[in-house]
């Protein structure tokens, strides 16, 4: 194996973009650099009351230019002549409306502050009305199943809730929208100048676990079904795509434009763009009978199998079971939480009000020492819970919790679920509530394998990724607890950004398939959780009681509708 | 009228005990000291996670001797001659164990230091189990129905069932109990040598509401019945009482010792003790239509009637009716919260984690100054939540919550409740948690008056005083809103004590009986909280949620017994 050939992996966060230089030989990471969205890390565009959370094309672009320039500047001399492919993961689903040439509306001059023509970004909740409609009407749909292969349910996370909440609601995005486009397409599409939406090569990934696309179907879901879903759909079906490749097939070459602009030179092939969790589990050594969990703000919950091993067999209530999302050629599942880290975040944020609103504004310090001290305990608060929960005993302080801060993805989506928090007397505090919402994160992660093993589902063992995979052994330890399975942890600390690298080196036919991608550029694992059998014995009665307060909750939900 | 007539009411409350001294002629406050318990403030005794709150005699006593001076030290020259009585009224129900001679056991030194041997506090809750046996054997006793006159329920924070606890949990104050006094029994047997067990005054309002003394049962439930509940019982009853006294009827007079300990003349009248909320109302101006509410850490809701006027009617689920209870010669019925203003004060203290464990623990200020930035930000949060929740509108934030932090009190005691928050998502904030606190407060005094109404009694006007009404302008509106109902303030920052005071003018002959009293003492109303009708009607979806989530949580409860 030639020594240098290098690809690169663009990995696409919810706050930032990674890109990774990876030496294709052997996996070994040569540069890398993280750029923060810059209007998203100034809220701008999103209104977390509303659950609107909306990102800038030109965030994206600019994120493009300075993870990659700055990467190569990181590497040795030459590195930028020695890159063979770039392959790009990013959320989803994360759609934007775009006109006829495949611009993205925010683009364009009179859109361009209009949240409506930006991304709508995985974790926006806007649509749930709509969510629900599209499942109202696929289960009373006299022909095709369209469900079938998403689980049953359709969730507000998704494609068509998103196109069309924003079309019923705004107008002018509505008269301007000409197609729609993922994210993970539209940049391999602009890289290559293959934006035309009726021509551009379109991701089974995001196709088939966001947008009921299936071969069986002939593709998306019928005109006549989308028309009696909203007239306003009418006809968008012609204007999207009919077929979807698999992400193991290249896209195009970088035009020179952007070879120029990234510092590049001609003839770079770009693969076909996927899921983050989905290229992640790739880059975590994903095979059938492992479970791998990219366990961040969200989780994302994946499986393959061999085609022929699942058959027929439906899956109910994951988000999806796709040919080829994940490795080409196998079965891809697809499940998750719809909050993890998350949870803990917002809690903290709850236990930061004092100090970020009281210490200057009511004059104790001045404000430039109250943001001081306030930045200096947030950067602690977490560890130090953690550190004082891990002292607390299962059961000490009868609190349970539900994990539903931003709705619940599987088992089962229903994005209007919420959190609560119940069992408190004089004697609970702080600690004892963030046990609690650490022990429902856990819940919630053996409900998705509780309901992959009724299913059927082989599940070995479990492999994890994402920053509270590294960052909380407190976490960690309950997760393998409560669901009574070892769970190991990846080394690589951008496996997204290295499972997009996989991809980049079977694009550029380094290697002729994922799984021999993986068994040359994998990173290994770095540490392994091993449960506490008796202490998952003694969490058999707190889990009763969430899945009884989680069931309470939804009939309030459903009985409210 | 002279001019020359002082009286002294003394008011025990949870954290201190309060002496007012008024002028008996038109109830004008001459002087007044409060003093903070020792221990109690120390956290001594006290296992708040295991609900465990016991207070030690000699707080109390100490706590007697400064306050008097100190008051009579800042009364004018000459005032201690004038004093004519002393009234005092208690938390309850707060039993102690006694020996042969009416000892608080923990004034011997063998049990100095035994919480079992202190005073059981009215908020604690360690006889649970205690009460769920009360209840089911009083429900399944073939006689009397002890428990018709205490609601039909019986609460862990009354007397039997706390004293069943002590005696099954230590064996030395089981062989060392003669007998057990509430805390306003035990405090003017003392002042006037009257502590023989079997000979000292006991109060109507405690034995009534508490202990299930009523005339019709012949004084307290059976020997047989006390027996049944657990033969460590047998034989207790003839060393308790079969008489009670009204509050307007004399004990005695100081004795030499205490009028000397006390910087007072001889011959000063002690009058016959009550719990506080009973004398607060009094000094509150209840009268037959008039709901007195003590909102502080907890509430207590009171109402008179004629007892013509109720007859034989029994009231479900409130804290008792009792003849004479608050005004001598009415009806006297009790309801009230187990926790009100506790609940924001322990939300206030969830929120001051970070501020109070952090800022030194974690070495980002030293621990002087951090303890001192903590503390100014704790005096100010409450109002600063209070000025934030007041700008959100009804319903905005989708978050209910239960105000059973402490258990609940009325409708229907069931101190094994419990806090729950409900309905956030990631937008949700410590503002919003803290308003659905507010209205979870608001709903279970809404609660109480709902089961009023519905008994059939009459409720004219809302009259508060104690410390919340006083100081939340927010929290009291909110009440307003949700009740429907105008609420006046009482003027008398000390209507406890000053109704205390009332009290004493009658047992001194000062006045014939508590209304005349009341028409010359009282203070008046400093404000009037009139309900916005609108936003009552707004809030009807919200209470509704509120019961819902109530009854889940009730039925849960109940399935885990």
């Amino acid at each position: 194996m030639e020594k240098e050939n290098y690809v690169i992996g663009l990995d696409y966060g919810t706050d930032s973009v990674r890109a990774l230089i990876v030496d294709a030989s052997d996996g070994s990471e040569v540069a890398s650099h993280v750029h923060h969205y810059r209007r998203w890390s100034e809220g701008k565009y999103c209104d977390a009351a509303a659950n609107r959370f909306r990102q800038h094309p030109l965030d994206y672009i600019e994120g493009l230019e300075v993870s990659v320039k700055e990467a190569l500047g990181n590497a040795p001399a030459g590195a930028a002549g020695k890159v063979r492919a770039i392959s790009i993961d990013t959320t989803g689903s994360t759609p934007v409306a775009v006109d006829k040439d495949g611009v993205a509306l925010a683009m364009r001059e009179e859109f361009a502050e209009n949240p409506n023509a930006m991304f709508v970004l995985w974790k926006d909740h806007t649509a749930i009305g709509e969510a629900e409609e599209i499942n109202a009407l696929a289960k009373s749909w006299g022909g095709v199943d369209y469900m079938k292969y998403s689980g049953g349910v359709y969730s507000s996370e998704w494609f068509w809730a998103k196109v069309l909440h924003v079309l019923r609601d705004d107008a002018a995005v509505r008269a301007a929208a000409y197609s729609w486009v993922e994210h993970c397409d539209w940049l391999p599409g602009l890289l290559t100048g293959n934006t035309d939406p009726l021509k551009m090569k379109r991701g089974r990934c995001s196709a088939g676990h966001k947008a009921m696309w299936h071969e069986e179907f002939g593709g998306l879901p019928s005109e006549d079904f989308l028309a009696r879903l909203d007239p306003m759909l009418a006809g968008l079906r012609g204007r999207l795509y009919t077929h979807t490749s698999t992400a193991d097939v290249p896209v195009g070459t970088l035009t020179a434009e952007w070879a120029s602009r990234l510092g590049l030179t001609g003839g770079v092939v770009v693969g076909g763009g996927a899921f983050d969790a989905h290229m992640g589990a790739v880059g975590g050594q994903i095979k059938p009978g492992s479970l791998i969990r990219v366990m961040g703000t969200s989780t994302c919950d994946m499986l393959v199998a061999p085609l022929e091993e699942v058959g027929d067999k439906l899956i109910r209530g994951i988000c999806g079971q796709v040919d080829g999302s994940i490795v080409p050629g196998m079965l891809g599942m697809e499940a998750g939480q719809s909050a993890f880290g998350d949870l803990y975040a917002w809690y903290a944020k709850v236990l930061m009000w004092p100090l970020r609103n009281m210490l200057s504004e009511s004059g104790v310090v001045d404000s430039c020492t109250g943001s001081r001290l306030a930045d200096e305990v947030a950067g602690k608060l977490l560890p130090h819970l953690d550190e004082n929960a891990g002292k607390l005993g299962i059961g000490d302080t009868g609190i349970v919790a539900l994990d539903w801060i931003n709705g619940r993805r599987t088992p089962d989506a229903d994005q209007s679920l919420k959190c609560a928090i119940a069992g408190m007397n004089m004697g609970s505090d702080a600690v004892g509530i963030y046990r609690a919402l650490v022990e429902a994160t856990a819940f919630g992660s053996k409900k998705i394998i509780d309901r992959f093993v009724e299913e059927g589902v082989r599940i070995d063992e479990v492999i994890a990724l994402g920053g509270v995979a590294k960052k909380s052994r407190f976490v960690m330890q309950t997760v393998a607890n409560v669901m009574g399975l070892a769970i190991k942890v990846v080394e690589s600390e951008q496996a997204c950004a290295l499972g997009a690298a996989m991809f980049a080196a079977v694009v550029a036919g380094i290697y002729k398939d994922i799984p021999e991608a993986q068994d040359a550029m994998g990173s290994g694992f770095c540490a392994e959780y091993v449960p506490d059998m008796r202490n998952h014995a003694r969490y058999a009665g707190l889990y009763a009681k969430y899945s009884e307060l989680g069931s309470h909750m939804e009939n309030s939900v459903r009985k409210g509708r």
